[in-house]
């Protein structure tokens, strides 16, 4: 009988035992051992509900010591007291499932590395993309060729708020405003928003598939609170939509690990996917182009992926399955650089505002070509009034990121160009 | 040392020992043992690339009884040859990784309960849409809560052609045309515009998923053949697209298993596979709607899924992974019953040719009203001149299938109605 302690009571831990009750005859199929719940640990213990005759404790780390305990599923969130625990834990001999992202983000390597030296099954497929099986399909079926590149709408938050703003032309505060009353925005979104929980997710994706250490301090993040309708509107006229995607991608020694808005072409699948829905692209040399697209958060979706884990858990220990921690033993090891943002090519759209005065596009475009770069598109519609400023839009060929900031600091000196220049990324998808 | 026997060096066959070669160090990262390429089987193996130093034979018989191969790759497609193949291979204790798709859905229920029996890994991820792991996700990540239902775009030849048709407005016979000019298409195309290919691979996944006997003989089959430009048309202004899908739903005691013809919304996300990709979405219980996309065919997409069976295999025959074949124990146990296309209900799309004479559409409606089907939506155009026929479109209410092929009866009694009436179901898809 294998034992089983749940940390943390919240909306996924609640899930979790509501999941494991209702399918547990499913869930007893996959495997050869039984298994329990024996233990329960949630600060706040008293005012949740949890099933009777199971030993609770408000001290999620008396759990790391028990002797009641084989597997931890950690459901608590937080780094500190989330790392002691499992630190403690997997020196105990105890086995982890973790949906904390941030945790993993930041001490993966070391947790791996321990897990490994321990035999210790580490499962965390439920911290990047909620439901979508991301972390088995790259350590299993995708594990055995070169992954080109990555890459995903990995933050739901972003995604609704953009689609609101797309869709009802609505400035950022009133989407962020309308996502926050569908709880589709925490009371505090500001690591959806700003991207550090996309590039918790991305920098998770990047050692797994890279195998390089702690990408999460090299990472490229831009949020999208600089996004406004006017750009959905003008982006939408050059034939693309506004996504903010995670990326990770191979470059010869390099690899380039950001997230960031992007432009995406019209016509591309990622342009289909609405609402607080996530979608990772995966370029394979062998497989092509693959995408896998679900539910990114939410209790059921999250539990869903903690049962997995649950499951190749059991399996571990019982023996009937030893290579559920492969994938990790690898991680770190990886002597390949993440690129400086500055080094990345891609073609760019800028947002410039300039007064309406002949001769302001000519100062612009000579600038530009001063620089190499040159114009692959550009729109410009008539002014409100005769005061207000023009916004002239355009789209460059594939150029590095310091080229796009040298010319950017030039426009910006113009006497005619008022405000900052917006640059966002475009996205182009090579799908094989 | 695991010895592997390849049979079949055709496209697959030859990618397969491309990628085995080029990317060995990833694949040996994922096993704990060493293997090799052993024997070759091939029927014209004289005029066939091959590795030096590997027994070669012209009669794939001969492996299911060679003392020198440990796994057997079947690669050679057919049913009578590879039956007999795979029958006797696991009789003599060999283990099996094929890529035969008819063969599985004719004869899968026996092959799996007999290898079972003989503790036989029996590895089938690439009988099904190519490098899109639905067979492993299945089993594994999705495998622990209800399947509530699966759809898919799993023939690339009818979606390449739909595409084609939709796009530049072709009829369906150069749509199919330019497919073959492409190589998206085979010289006899017949399996896959009739639907067969799709019933075979919805047929393994009803297997899979619902455990139900040799879905295959109850399956609803329809092609595309008879989908004309102008449906593309009207189902555009209607605001849908027409895609051929695969279903596997359950419905109380009885599963929906069916392959033909949609009208899919123009808004979600199926509308934007095109080309031959294939995709499958699948609503769980608990993970919601998620959705599998990539490549359905092709020597390196299939190779790929062939070689993610490889490294199971080999894990398994090591005792490494014994959870491999978990799901399969339990294929064709279930009692539950494929429900009889007539008793599935959904809206349907019609296609009406009337002579352009008043009241026709008052009888139409009439005969609808009085089985109680009601119009959701209907489109008429001008006639080209003035005696051509006017086509009547319309959307109807969700009604059984019985119902509207009562009322087509009626209406194809009709004085001024020419032609037969043609039929679509319309898809819904609730996303969770």
């Amino acid at each position: 009988m294998l034992r089983i302690g749940v940390c943390g009571l919240g909306t996924v831990g609640q899930s979790f035992l509501r999941h494991i009750t209702e399918h547990q005859s499913k869930i007893r199929s996959n495997v050869s051992v039984d298994f329990e719940i024996s233990m329960i640990a949630d600060r706040s213990i008293k005012s949740k509900k949890y099933p009777k005759n199971i030993a609770v404790t408000n001290n999620i780390l008396d759990m790391a010591s028990s002797s009641d305990v084989d597997i931890i599923v950690e459901l608590v969130g937080g780094i500190d007291a989330s790392y002691e625990l499992l630190k403690n834990a997997i020196n105990n001999g105890k086995h982890i499932i973790t949906a904390n992202k941030a945790l993993i983000a930041e001490h993966g390597d070391e947790l791996f590395s321990l897990a490994k030296k321990n035999n210790i099954y580490l499962g965390f497929e439920a911290s990047v993309a909620g439901a979508i099986p991301i972390i088995k399909t790259l350590s299993n079926s995708m594990a055995n060729e070169e992954i080109l590149s990555l890459a995903g709408i990995i933050n739901g938050t972003c995604n609704y708020i953009l689609d609101q703003m797309s869709s009802y032309n609505l400035d950022f505060n009133d989407a962020l405003d309308e996502a926050k009353k569908l709880g589709y925005a925490e009371a505090d979104p500001t690591f959806d928003i700003n991207g550090m929980d996309a590039a918790h997710k991305i920098s998770i994706l990047t050692s797994l598939v890279y195998k390089v250490a702690s990408p999460l301090k090299h990472i490229y993040i831009e949020g999208i609170e600089n996004i406004t309708p006017m750009d959905m509107i003008y982006a939408k006229e050059l034939g693309y939509c506004i996504k903010h995607l995670g990326i990770t991608k191979k470059d010869g020694d390099f690899i380039e690990s950001r997230v960031h808005p992007v432009l995406v072409p019209i016509d591309n699948v990622f342009s289909k996917i609405n609402g607080v829905k996530n979608s990772i692209l995966i370029n394979g040399d062998k497989f092509g182009t693959s995408m896998l697209y679900g539910n990114g958060a939410g209790g059921d979706a999250t539990a869903s992926a903690v049962i997995s884990d649950l499951v190749d858990a059991i399996n571990y220990v019982s023996n009937e399955n030893k290579t559920s921690n492969y994938s990790i033993g690898s991680i770190g090891t990886s002597s390949l650089q993440i690129k400086n943002n500055s080094d990345i090519s891609s073609p760019f759209y800028l947002r410039i505002h300039a007064e309406d005065i002949s001769g302001v596009m000519a100062e612009i475009t000579n600038i530009l070509a001063s620089e190499e770069i040159s114009i692959e598109a550009v729109t410009q519609h008539e002014p409100n009034d005769a005061n207000s400023l023009i916004p002239i839009v355009m789209i460059t060929n594939a150029v590095k990121g310091s080229l796009i900031d040298d010319a950017i600091k030039q426009i910006e000196l113009l006497e005619h160009v008022k405000d900052k220049v917006y640059k966002i990324r475009v996205f182009k998808i090579d799908e094989k």
